[in-house]
């Protein structure tokens, strides 16, 4: 689904004494929701998931479960730790030091700390301390369809969603450039013309005595809709940020942990290591889990001026569920599947394309996929369709979402247990779904 | 322990791929660690843990398992939840509404909403956004010895711990009066007082631009070390600030779900319901649960301007646990066990206090209990005896930390299934440390 929900009224609702009219007494009534018909998923096992009718759908779209539902070695071992202690880190317990170990051996030097906490936000918040601290300074680039979290300071660079807060007078947004199906002149030309808006925007900064902190961004920039930055943008973006005593933070809550098959991090597609990584949604499988990971340098900083505590982060039921994760996709060898379903799932995806004007670009790798929709006639963005495919692929047992400026990409993130046959199943009613718009 | 706790030097740290030092190459010498010896506790069972070396402890010091260790009861929820499906709130879901209303149907009108989050610093956080957008006001009142959470916008209005920003600009601090032991004439003087400082700073500012936007407060004051307010001073202090148009926000992190004994609340002690009331620590017996709750109308304003979503928060094994941890109160009559058992351990604690003149006062109710600690000879605070005692108390195999602007009072505040056994057991051993520091 898109990152601005329905939000359901409770004028039009089910009879009183609902679930849905519960819901909207208790949670309110602007608590966003998918579909138009809210959709009551009760139960799932791997890649399905069945609602409380008992129809089963083909989950294409949560990336939190990120090994299946209901994963039993997950489970297992929450429910092995729970049965023996959940405390915090301030007593020793090797769990957590073994998930750091874990964790840290898949990000290349000088990333060799972490920092847990029990979301993307609090991370995102952490990383943002750090680097405020770090610089002195307070400027932050971020890019032009963004969202890192709900937080105060988050909220105030946040594009891509509804929120109250102005952006920032410290925040500058940079339009991330989109090289996808261009010629190697035009990706050049775009290079330039990107990179001369990094330095206006950091110009910018300095001059209003902002002065830069950090730039903060998602390596497949999958809110903006997947996108293919020229070659040379991300490696140029963060020579600019450091000359200008600026750290460079990842964000990988969508990026990381294998999603994008061809590597671990999202950020290790490109030709510099970020100074900070930030982490969450799939890291314990639905568990509260998150974390920011930096150098020995910048936590030895930041630990020296502060006292950092997390209350629930690293404790050895977060830790167990997170170590199960990896060990995981360790045992299934998901890295490799990932990669390998990736290129057939996009291969599929480009030979549906070829014949389907209403496809204007097929994005993403490993198991994230954008489709971009377009209007047949003139090929501008049509959210509508895209939202209408959405909903007539959940009627046919599948579950999606959309993504992009437009709101018209739609989005495939399965768990990373996807199997061929699941990605055939896919294909076959995403098909379906586009020729019935083409019947319209 | 104290909030600040001591940061573990890698130099003088035990050999080489210790458990300590392996910790030190992951989460970096500075995350915090309780005791000179840090403790391994690997196991636990209701009111008590057991380190690696095989030796039990009454924990006496932790609040997040608040219903016990290793509660069967919320382990066998979580796993039951986990064998189900574990995802967010944008579907519906029974488990996150029957949580809402059992949760909601502990606070007074017209607190009849509640946003889940992953720990108290994001409810405060959200809690905070909520205040700033309604008032349109940014300046925020918070005690004098305080901590609210992690954050950017936390750090910058934290007094109680060490933190590199500096108390923020709209922030005015509040040094709350302490009522302990005083003539009815001297707490009215006391009141008086206060209270002109309450309205110095909300003039202080108004004046400089930033206006009331909230207090945000413990409504036990436990981090300066369980304050006993005049009578009066919490219902004034509100309607100071309702008058100059902010909202009241209690922070309930330490003193809400029963800690008190009398209440359910801390709140509820006082004849003025908050406009919004953060949760964290024992709401989830050690799982990462938290919440905001308040009232339809500030929630629903807040709705129509942003879209709030969190991950993990309120998803179905979370709601599972928080379910699970109020059914197991309600079973067990924690809340009167509580406040029966408080009054005897107050009780015997004034006994002790009363030829031991290195106890200045007892404070705390319910099962909160903070022990003044000062120097015999002038009666001031004496953070070193303090510390000596928590450290004494541990080779007594009893856990126990200390808190108070001085670092000067012990703190004990069990798990709630506490019993009169084990209180028996507690008051010997700190008798016996308290007799220890006697003989030295």
């Amino acid at each position: 689904m898109t990152l601005e929900t329905t939000a359901v009224q409770t004028t039009g609702a089910p009879p009183e004494h609902s679930l849905l009219e519960r819901r909207g007494r208790t949670l309110g009534s602007h608590s966003p929701l998918f579909y138009t018909e809210p959709l009551e998923i009760v139960e799932g096992e791997g890649v399905w998931v069945h609602d409380a009718a008992g129809k089963t759908y083909l989950d294409v779209y949560n990336n939190v479960p990120h090994v299946g539902h209901s994963n039993a070695a997950v489970r297992e071992a929450i429910t092995a730790q729970l049965l023996k202690v959940n405390l915090h880190t301030r007593y020793l317990h090797s769990r957590v030091v073994e998930y750091a170990e874990k964790l840290l051996a898949t990000f290349d030097e000088p990333l060799d700390r972490v920092f847990f906490t029990n979301s993307g936000s609090e991370a995102n918040e952490l990383a943002l301390r750090i680097a405020r601290q770090h610089t002195g300074n307070t400027g932050i680039l971020i890019s032009d369809h963004s969202y890192h979290g709900n937080t105060t300071s988050l909220a105030e660079l946040t594009t891509a969603l509804r929120v109250k807060e102005p952006l920032g007078p410290h925040v500058r947004t940079l339009t991330i450039p989109d090289a996808f199906g261009l010629t190697p002149a035009k990706e050049k030309r775009l290079l330039a013309q990107a990179l001369a808006e990094v330095d206006a925007a950091i110009s910018s900064l300095e001059q209003s005595g902002h002065g830069l902190s950090a730039i903060l961004f998602d390596p497949i920039f999958s809110t903006e809709g997947l996108l293919k930055t020229p070659r040379g943008y991300i490696e140029a973006v963060a020579e600019r940020v450091h000359a200008a005593g600026g750290l460079v933070i990842a964000d990988e809550v969508q990026s990381g942990l294998g999603r994008i098959g061809a590597h671990m991090w999202g950020h290790q597609m490109y030709g510099t290591t970020p100074d900070l990584v930030t982490l969450g949604k799939p890291m314990g499988n639905g568990h509260p889990v998150g974390a920011a990971v930096t150098s020995a340098a910048l936590m030895e900083e930041f630990g020296e001026n502060n006292t950092y505590f997390n209350t629930f982060a690293g404790n050895p039921v977060s830790a167990s569920a997170g170590l199960a994760v990896l060990q995981v996709m360790e045992d299934q060898n998901l890295l490799d599947n990932t990669r390998r379903l990736g290129r057939f799932i996009n291969r599929e995806l480009r030979a549906l394309a070829l014949d389907n004007p209403r496809i204007k670009s097929v994005r993403g790798s490993g198991l994230f996929f954008g489709l971009e929709i377009v209007r047949p006639t003139d090929s501008e963005p049509d959210p509508e369709t895209t939202n209408a495919i959405v909903e007539d692929l959940r009627d046919r047992g599948v579950l999606i979402g959309r993504i992009g400026r437009h709101d018209n990409v739609l989005k495939m993130r399965p768990p990373l247990v996807f199997e061929r046959h699941h990605a055939e199943l896919m294909l076959d009613r995403v098909r379906l779904a586009l020729e019935a718009q083409n019947a319209d």
